[in-house]
């Protein structure tokens, strides 16, 4: 029966982390994407408004919808609120120890818009690889790989964030640099430029981890810089991680960085802030590469909620 | 935040198999019951009628309304006919090789049934070790610890059976003792006797497994026979598994019954067919012991394809 | 290059339990045995006399010389004493909370004793199995198969039992049975009976659990009776597994039974008492079946510490 | 007992992969290192000449001792030749399918050099969070967290890479920057003035990995470079990772570089060469730093065949 599909391997690769799992599904224009948190001990109290207002983070929506389009973020997101359903592991707003299953409806399917890509591969995507694994691939609008697979992420970190909330521990993750920029002000006019000529740009995010008390992370294998990585590498997009004193640091003698530790020692945190950086390439599909259809002419923005999501389900198995 | 509650522990054991994934989730009176299988290759072609039939093995109706309620079958499960709605995984019927999610919804919720079950604790039942592991609970028929739980992976294990049907390999299980009684034409009759008493009886099922090669199986603590074990021990109210000799070969001298294999040997299949026995106990919610409610006289005749479930998910991930 | 060998599968089963994990590795007549036991706290000082003495157990040198050979112990057990050595995770008695870990030389392997093994395959062993799985087998005793495998089992089941004697909870296994005989002061006499007859019988094993504290265990897949039984049937020669009413239980009605918990509500253990029973088969290298050499008339005497061993690390990594 | 520790957190965090497993274990002064190589495939034929000469590139011996000391290598590496002892899983020198077990003994340890450690914390190593973590710790030159522990790897990952190497698959990491100098004949006399100057300088090595064929990595969490960023961010020292574009891509419009895929498309492999680069750390014990026993200038060099040791076992769980 599987001789007409090139290459059949096993997928089994969605489920992340090792006390608090999480495992994603959905295809982007499949009935909905979702997720099962387990491991969330009982009666932890959901925000379900923060977790709303983490997932218009990552659809871009921070701020009105005209400033959106000038910081290049697809139409999709706008016309597509994203509604949790919860079905399971809550009740009276308490975690009931047992899994979490939600779901988000694709409600602004339009398959007919990515009729094209039944019989193309787009440059800088994972159609080709899918077909090329699978023998068989959803293309309507990138299928699984899509980014709007990360929801899911966002919202099983916003429940992990309000455990982590509750020990004291926070994460904040911000745009850093958006091109050759450095300075945030700058952010919106420089990917406005790039919206209009209809290519994108790369940025890169820093991510800093207050709170944590030392001692977490295990010394070999499964270093804390190590865990952190897997994480954020997992994220679209993301082509680095670095932590403390990272690439730059080659260029400096030991008795000059040596006292620097990026809050991380032997893989194991230390008890000082976590600094940690992560870069994000430009989105592949863009008018000048003859891609009509949806994009964000810098996808690094709406990675952020994302970054701390991941950083959110690390930590949180581990403390 | 945790300090009402008298044991905070974390879950996380909702997901079964290493190769094939499925993880479990939802409250028998909550929204839904569902599963995500994880591991499926892409271009298996999934048989929905295969699946609509298992589950209704599961829910006793395999022959006529009036049939189920002599063989003891909870009245809900006549009334509920568990419809599976596919969330992901699948397109045209094939799958992709992504995540498979699926829920069933609980239509028949009617938790004012259960009100009493909010201060009370049933005897033989899981309601108090779970207000002492959680603090909290689901109280709405059994909640996480219903039986209907079991649905699920009667869905997901039906996947797993197509998949080994393609390689050769079936699997086989029926009940072979009810009480006393050996004899299957007259399982019927002594189930509704005790049906009639508002007591009930418990079970052994027996399972075969034909066409699985040689060479199936780790040696040291992942035998086959642990994997099996492990699997059906796992199924409510099963207190017991043994397979080849089993038990009752306590009795025979080696030179009597060494050739007797079972199928497998120092942990790995042999090739020849794999026999196990497990034993299902009598539900302790009856009548007699005072619980109006649903229930059934004889779980074991509603396990046996729960049972061929399990099964069919420990090999799936082995073959 | 691996087109010499019938079927090529990794192994990668030789690690068992998830906080503590134990990796065991050895031939029987290779260089040695032995494991790496990781998980284990900082701080616990390692009774090295009760490790002597459990593998004595296992050894079947629980009394003199004589009364072992009536008891049908292999004289390698008495000739080659097993001699612990200490390489990682403990400096002056005391844990690192590093990996531990240790090997026992095989100081008596004879192999010429098994010469005759290359092209022979014996009935009830896994000779065949392994020559079929891997292609390649050490013929040397039985190799990797060899129960001597199961002397890291019982080194590493002994820290546990220590971890765990701090935390109140005790094991106790001992043999109940005997072919037909449930006297135990009638072992002795039945055991050497079948060892001059060059036969061998079977045994079952009765393990008790106390101080667990209600809790323990996860409600759906992995549930404590099925850790159990998934530890337990992992030894060699065990045939079955069973806890509570086990498969005596099928013949009373729920009325009469349903009180008894066997300490495992839902998975989750009640607080009570935990009592479970395994058979294990007769050895079938016997002088009767052909097979000179080494062999015990009744391995079930030598499988109790090993009961006591997988039951430990299952708890160690729940508790 | 364990009342006067800190903290007590269970380790087991030292096994790395998933089909093949490496379990790690061993103090840098203590009787051993040594690991466990668990799924590799009975009938490899292990080319031990290939192991010793990969030790040897670890422990710096590439050219000769003179060289290697400008090339700023500890003196113990000279004096200490790393011999490989085989316990288990091999025969003839064919694997068995059995666990691989190895050990390194620990000749030159001179625990008397590091007896100021017991009572001091060294400024940049792990010292300090080793004994927040667990309370205890071998002071002997590090113990665990001493860069000896990679020496297992190298072995372990070297019978990794004769596994690709039959797949046509083969791994090449190379220095490529030392401080600010990205000339490989000015590296030497780089290492050589930060030496003489008891100061320590980081580098940057470059791996490419050719003949993996399309469809390697998982789309989702396990993507190709979460895996890889994972392994060798595990290093002792490694401050970052990138792939493709890497961090320098931020500056470039997409429309400029999306044609770079460096290997991966999706989290799966494309057919392509896969480049990724890592960064270490200048060795924070140099006399500069009041650090007098032994120290490498740049532990850089030592860390390339670790970073092919890492890659290799990676990639043979995936392939």
């Amino acid at each position: 029966m599987h001789t007409n599909y090139a290459i059949i391997v096993p997928m089994n690769s969605n489920t992340f982390g090792e006390n608090w799992t999480f495992t994603s599904f959905g295809e982007s224009h499949g009935a909905a994407i979702g997720g099962v948190l387990d491991g969330v001990p009982a009666g932890l109290r959901i925000d379900m408004d923060l977790i709303r207002r983490e997932l218009d983070r990552r659809a871009g929506k921070v701020q009105s919808d005209d400033v959106q389009c000038t910081k290049g973020v697809s139409p999709r997101a706008v016309r597509e609120p994203d509604e949790v359903e919860w079905l399971s592991g809550v009740m009276d707003g308490l975690t009931l120890g047992t899994p979490i299953a939600f779901i988000i409806r694709n409600k602004d399917a339009r398959p007919e818009d990515y009729e094209w890509l039944k019989t193309n591969y787009r440059v800088g995507h994972a159609d080709k690889v899918y077909e090329q694994k699978y023998g068989i691939r959803d293309w309507r609008g990138g299928g699984r790989a899509s980014a709007r697979e990360t929801a899911g992420r966002v919202v099983a970190g916003c429940i992990a964030k309000q455990e982590l909330a509750q020990k004291g521990i926070t994460i904040h993750a911000e745009l850093v640099q958006v091109g050759t920029e450095t300075d945030p002000d700058k952010f919106n006019d420089m990917i406005a430029a790039y919206q209009r000529e209809g290519d994108s740009i790369g940025g890169i995010i820093e991510c800093r981890i207050t709170g944590l008390p030392a001692g977490i992370g295990e010394p070999i294998f499964h270093k804390l810089q190590a865990e952190l990585a897997f994480a954020v590498m997992s994220i679209n997009a993301c082509k680095g991680f670095e932590y403390g004193t990272g690439f730059d640091g080659v260029t400096q003698p030991g008795s000059a960085i040596n006292h620097i530790s990026g809050g991380i020692a032997g893989g194991i945190s230390d008890g000082t802030e976590i600094v940690f950086r992560c870069v994000f390439k430009p989105t592949p599909s863009t008018p000048k590469a003859g891609v009509k259809g949806r994009h964000d002419a810098c996808v690094a923005t709406r990675a952020v909620p994302v970054v701390e999501a991941m950083t959110a389900l690390t930590l949180v198995s581990l403390t």
